[in-house]
C-alpha cells in the first residue's frame, strides 16, 4: 500500500509509492527508449491498457473498442491505490495517512501523433471537456481532497509514452503548493476584497510588457517571477475559481488559447520539453478558509514549464530557481511568432 | 543586473540571471558535452578562471599558480551580481531586489577525478575547512542574509563540468525553504523547549529503521518523508544550528561520514548522480526569528539527493514528491554495502 508521510520540517507531503517497489537496480540507467510499435494508447489497442473508467466515443460503439474521441484509463503503475481508507497515523514525531486515491491516464486522441498542436480546437475542447468531468467525478468521494491534472510532454518533461496523454491524481491531503497559493489569496482579499489573480491580470494588462496573447475570454502572459524560462500561466479573464465549474463554450475559448500557445512554443524553441499543470480551487476546507471563501479569491490557471534548464542542488536547497531569460524577453519572442497575438 | 523577483502568490523568491540574457536559440537541445580536454579547474591553468578569491595553498606557492589543495574562484557566469545595493523595490503587485551577492566555484582538488570517493579524508577535510570560511567570509558583508552551498555531481544533476567542485551562492534574502524548516522547528522549540533535528536523530536511533551509518560525531539516515528514492541525511549528533561554527575535529568526522556515504552510494546505485546541500541556520533575523534563538531551535545538515526519477508537472504543480523506493529499503541497502555500518 503506497504511503502520504508528511515531512515534519517542511510540513509538506510526499507519496512514497511502495507499491512501485524500486530496488536499486531499478534505477540502472538507460538511454530514453524508442517508442514500441506497439503503442498501447492507440485506437485498436483498447485490450493492453486497464478497462476504461470512461471515454467520448462515437454513439452506438463499445467501452473498451474502437470508436472513442477521448478515453480515460488507470494509470497501470498507479502511485496511489483505490482500496482503503485515508485516515491519519502517527508515530512519534511522523505522520502518514495511507495512499489511497485515483491515478488517471486521459488518452488525449485515438492518433499517436496528435500532439495539442495538431489537433483541432474541437478536438481539443474534447480532451478538456473529459478533464473537468474526470476531476467532478473524483469530488464524489468526500476521501479526496484535490485533484491535479497534469501533462507531461517529450521524456526530459518525465514522459514515458509517446502518444498524447494527460494524467490525473486524485489526492487525501491538499499539496502545499495549492495551500500556500489559497493562504496567500485569502488574505489579500481580506485586505481589499480584490482576487489577486484579477488583480495581477489588471496589472498585466496595463503594462503589457508580459503577455503573450488574449481571446474573449483567456489571457496567456509569461509571469513576473518566472521559476523557469518561457514558463507561461494561462488565466480566465473573468473571476473563476475552479477549473471543473468552467463551461463548454469557455473551454472551446481555452483550446483554442492553448492550442496557439503550444504551437508557438514549439515554434520559438523547437519542440521543446514541457510540463503543464492546471490549479483549481480545492473543494474542501483548507485551513481556517471555507471552500465558498475559496470561491471569492482563488481563480483557477493553467502553468506552462518548458524544460530547459535543469533544477539542481541550488533549487532543491533553497526553493528558489535560477531563470537565464527574463519574462519580458520571453514575452516578446513569443508575441512576435503568436499569428493570434493582439498586442 | 540581475534581480531577484519575489512570487507574489506563493510568496518565494527567484533569480531572473538577466546578464546570462538567454535568446531562444541558446536552449538548443545538444547532447551533453565531454568535457574538452583543457580544463581550466585543473591545477596549472589557473590563468583560465577569473582570480582566485581564497586558496588552501603551499606556504610559498603564489595566488592563481599550482601549489593549491583547494581553490575558490568567482563563477565565471554568476547568477548574482557583486556590485550595487540589495534594496527592495515595488510596482503595485511585484516586489523585486537587485540581484546582489556572491557565486563561487570551490575547486575541491587539482586533481581532475579527485572525486569524493577518491580523496583522502583530510583532502575532504580541506574542502569542509574552505565551505566553512567562505561562509564566514560571506558573513562580514550585511547586505548578504544567507549562505547556500551545493554540488551538483554528474551532468543529469545538472554540473556542467567533470571536475570535482562545489558551489556557493549568497543571496540578500533568506530562501524560503529556510525559513520554512526554521519556523517549524522555531514553534516545535516554543512548545517543547526541544529542538526537533536532535529529537528526530533520537527517534532515529531508537528505530534503527532508516539509520545507514554513524560515528563519533555524525549520523546518516533516510528520511521518513524521503522526496526521491535513496535522499540521505547527514546530521551532527551533537546540537549545532550552523555549519561555519563546526570545529576541525569535527569536519575531520565529518569528511569520514560524508566519504563513506558517498562511496557506498557509488557502490549501490552504480555511480549515480547527485546533489548536495548544506543547511545551516541564517545569521539574520527570519519573521520574528532572532538569530540567537535560531540557534537554539535550527540544526544544520546535509541533504543528498541521487537524481534517479525525474521533477515533472505533479511535483511542479503540487510540491510533493512520489517516491518509489521507502527510505526504509533504502537504507537497508545502503547499511549491507557500507563497511562502516554499525547498524
Amino acid at each position: 500500500m503506497p504511503e502520504l508521510r508528511k515531512n515534519h520540517i517542511t510540513t509538506g507531503w510526499n507519496i512514497i509509492a511502495s507499491e512501485r517497489g524500486k530496488r536499486p537496480n531499478d534505477y540502472r540507467r538507460q538511454p530514453d527508449k524508442k517508442e514500441e510499435s506497439d503503442c498501447p494508447f492507440c485506437e485498436g489497442h483498447e485490450q493492453e491498457t486497464p478497462l476504461e473508467v470512461f471515454a467520448l466515443r462515437a454513439e452506438g460503439s463499445q467501452p473498451n473498442k474502437p470508436g472513442w474521441r477521448v478515453r480515460v484509463v488507470p494509470n497501470k503503475f498507479p502511485a496511489l491505490s483505490l482500496e482503503g481508507k485515508a485516515v491519519l497515523k502517527q508515530e512519534g514525531l511522523f505522520n502518514w495517512i495511507p495512499g489511497v486515491g485515483r491515478h488517471e491516464v486521459v488518452v488525449d486522441t485515438p492518433r499517436h501523433d496528435g500532439f495539442i498542436n495538431k489537433l483541432s480546437d474541437e478536438e481539443l475542447k474534447d480532451v478538456l471537456v473529459t478533464l473537468k468531468l474526470r476531476i467532478l467525478d473524483a469530488q464524489k468521494d468526500p476521501g479526496l481532497k484535490y485533484v491535479q491534472i497534469f501533462k507531461n510532454y517529450g521524456p526530459e518533461a518525465g514522459a514515458s509514452r509517446i502518444h498524447p496523454h494527460t494524467q490525473l491524481i486524485a489526492l487525501p491531503v491538499v499539496p502545499q503548493t495549492i495551500r500556500d497559493e489559497l493562504l496567500t489569496a485569502y488574505e489579500y482579499f481580506q485586505e481589499t476584497e480584490h482576487c489577486l489573480f484579477c488583480d495581477t491580470i489588471q496589472q498585466e494588462k496595463e503594462k503589457k510588457l508580459r503577455i503573450v496573447s488574449e481571446n474573449d475570454a483567456f489571457i496567456c502572459f509569461a509571469p513576473f517571477s518566472s521559476r523557469v524560462p518561457f514558463e507561461l500561466h494561462i488565466l480566465p479573464v473573468s473571476h473563476y475559481a475552479n477549473y471543473e465549474h468552467t463551461d463548454e463554450e469557455e473551454l472551446f475559448s481555452l483550446a483554442q488559447i492553448l492550442k496557439s500557445t503550444i504551437t508557438t512554443l514549439k515554434k520559438v524553441l523547437k519542440d521543446p520539453p514541457y510540463n503543464l499543470l492546471i490549479h483549481t480551487a480545492p473543494h474542501c476546507a483548507v485551513a481556517k478558509i471555507d471552500p465558498k471563501v475559496a470561491c471569492n479569491c482563488y481563480h483557477w490557471h493553467i502553468e506552462i514549464l518548458p524544460v530547459l534548464t535543469r533544477i539542481a542542488g541550488f533549487e532543491l536547497g533553497t526553493g528558489m530557481f535560477i531563470n537565464p531569460t527574463p519574462p519580458e524577453i520571453a514575452a516578446k519572442y513569443l508575441r512576435e511568432s503568436n499569428e493570434n497575438s493582439t498586442i
